[in-house]
C-alpha cells in the first residue's frame, strides 16, 4: 500500500478514512488530528497554558509530544501515586530535547503515605474508584496552583466509545453528559478539562508513539483495565472491522446528542475549599473515612 | 441442571435470570414472560380482538400458539407475497387444533401480479424496505377492513437490540421513538401495532417452539437477514454472555429514554385513505412508481 500523500510505502492503513501513510505524513496526519480535535470542541484558547496528565503509557506521552509539537505552551506531570512504573528518566529527557518540563509530584503525603491499593482495601472500595477520585483532586489542584488553564488527558477515541457503549448498555445517561471531550472551567478552583486525542484509535496512538521513538511503558495498571471496558473495545473493534469510521460516527453523535444543556452547579468544599458539588468534596471525604479507619 | 421449579432435569439455562426448567416449566415461563410484555406495555385490552402476523418463522408462530393459549381472542395472517416458504398445510392444522384461524391472504393482486424481488428490481429499491413497507400497509389494511383491534408481531429481544444498537451506533434516534412495543392507535385506519415477545429471546422462542412442537420454517428469507443486523446480534451476544441480562436492561432503558412524547400527527393518503404522515402514503406511492415503471 502506498503513502496517499508521497506515494511512498506506507507503514499504517486507516479504513476509517480510507488511506494510508508513510510515517512522515501519519505524523502530520496525526497532529492534525489532535488539532482539529482542540478546534472542534473550543479545547485550548490562545496563551492558554496547557498541563498533560501523563502516565507514561502511550496515549498520555504521544498526547505531550503532539502538543509540544503544535507549538501550544505545554507541561507534563506525572502523579506519583505509588502504581504504575513509567520511564521517569527518559521521560525527562524528551523535556529537555522538546523544550517543555516533566514535572513529578508525589502525592504520597496527600494519600497519608499510603498507596492507592491499600487506600482501597482499607475503604473497601474499588482500586479504579480510588485512583480516578485522588487524580481528579489532585491534578486539579496542582493545575490551579501552579497558574495553568487547561488539564489535558490522553483518553482516546476507543476509550471514549467503550465508556460510551457500557452506559449506553444500561442507560446510565447521566454520566454521558460529564463525558464531554471539554469540560469548560466553571469555578475559579475548577481548571477547563480536556480530551484531545477523541478523533484517534488506540492504534494511532501507539503508531505516533513508536514511529516518534517516544519513551514508553507497555506496562498495563494491573487494576485500570476492567474487564468489561477490554470487551466493549472488542466488540466495538468487530463492528469497526465490518463497518470502518462507526467509532467516529457513534463519538461525534453522542456527543451532539448529549450536549449539556447548562453546566453544573458547583459550590467549594466546606474542609478544602476546592469545588464540588456536595457539601464536603469526595477526595477530603475520602481522607475522612480513612483518618477513621486509621483510628487517627 | 435441576429445574427451578420441579427439580427435574432441565431442558434449557436461562442465565439472565439465573435459572434453568424442564420443558413444561418453561413453557409456564415462557407464556408468563408473553403475559408481562403485555400487561406492562399495555398491548391488549380486554375484548380486543388480535390478529397475528404469521411469516412460518420460530418467532411468529410461537407467538401465535402462546397467544391462543394466554387465552387472546386471535387469528393468524399469512401474507403472500411471493417470498417465504411455510409449513402452510401444518399451520392449518394447528389452527383447528388449538380453536384459532389460519387466514392466507394473498397479495399478488394488490402487488399488480408481481412478487417483492421482482419489485424492488424494477423500482431499484432494497428488497426489505419494498417488503416491509408492503407488509405494514396490507397488514393494517386487513385488520382494519376485518375488524381486529390489533396487529401483533413476532419481534424478538433479539430483534429489538441488535435495531436499537445500530440506530444508536449511528444516532439515528428518529427511528427509535416508532420501535416501541406498543404503537397506539391514533387513526381509526390504524390498528394497535405491538409486538409481545420483546421480553424473550432468539434462543426462547425457539425453545418455545420445539418443546410444543409446532409448525415452523427453518428456512431463512434469503433477504431479510442483512449483514450489519447478524453483526450487532452476534456482538450483543458476546456481551451477554459475559453479562447476563445486559439485553433486557438495554431494551428496557431505552424504552424508558426514548418514550415518545406524543403521537404523530396522522393524515388521510390522498389515494387510498388510509393513514399516512404525507400527503400519499409510501404504498400507493410505490405502486404509483412501479405503474409508471410498467409503462402503464
Amino acid at each position: 500500500m502506498k503513502c496517499k500523500k508521497c506515494s511512498q510505502t506506507a507503514v499504517i492503513h486507516l479504513p476509517q478514512h480510507n488511506v494510508a501513510y508513510c510515517e512522515e505524513h501519519f505524523n502530520d496526519y496525526f497532529l492534525n488530528r489532535v488539532q482539529k480535535a482542540i478546534r472542534k470542541y473550543s479545547m485550548i484558547e490562545e496563551n492558554e497554558r496547557v498541563l498533560v496528565a501523563v502516565s507514561g503509557g502511550k496515549d498520555s506521552v504521544s498526547l505531550w509530544h503532539a502538543l509540544v509539537k503544535l507549538n501550544y505552551n505545554c507541561d507534563a506531570l506525572f502523579l506519583d501515586t505509588g502504581l504504575g512504573t513509567p520511564k521517569l528518566e527518559e521521560l525527562d529527557q524528551l523535556a529537555k530535547k522538546v523544550g517543555s518540563n516533566f514535572i513529578i509530584y508525589d502525592a504520597h503525603e496527600d494519600l497519608m503515605g499510603l498507596d492507592i491499593p491499600k487506600i482501597a482495601k482499607i475503604l473497601k472500595r474499588p482500586t479504579c474508584s480510588v485512583c480516578g477520585n485522588v487524580r481528579r483532586y489532585l491534578m486539579n489542584k496542582f493545575a490551579v496552583e501552579n497558574g495553568y488553564d487547561v488539564l489535558a488527558t490522553g483518553h482516546n477515541l476507543d476509550d471514549e466509545v467503550s465508556f460510551l457503549l457500557g452506559n449506553l448498555l444500561n442507560w446510565q445517561t447521566g454520566y454521558l453528559a460529564r463525558q464531554s471531550p471539554t469540560l469548560p472551567k466553571t469555578h475559579e478552583k475548577f481548571v477547563k478539562k480536556i480530551k484531545p486525542l477523541v478523533l484517534l484509535t488506540e492504534k494511532e496512538t501507539y503508531a505516533y508513539a513508536l514511529i516518534n521513538d517516544l519513551p514508553f511503558s507497555e506496562e498495563k495498571c494491573p487494576f485500570s483495565k476492567n474487564a468489561s471496558s477490554l470487551l466493549y473495545k472488542r466488540v466495538l473493534n468487530e463492528i469497526e472491522m465490518a463497518q470502518p469510521g462507526t467509532k467516529l460516527r457513534f463519538y461525534a453523535g453522542a456527543q451532539e446528542f448529549f450536549k449539556e444543556k447548562e453546566p453544573v452547579q458547583l459550590r467549594e468544599c466546606a474542609v478544602c475549599g476546592y469545588p464540588t458539588t456536595e457539601e464536603v468534596c469526595s477526595f477530603c471525604k475520602m481522607r475522612e473515612r480513612l483518618k477513621n479507619a486509621l483510628g487517627e
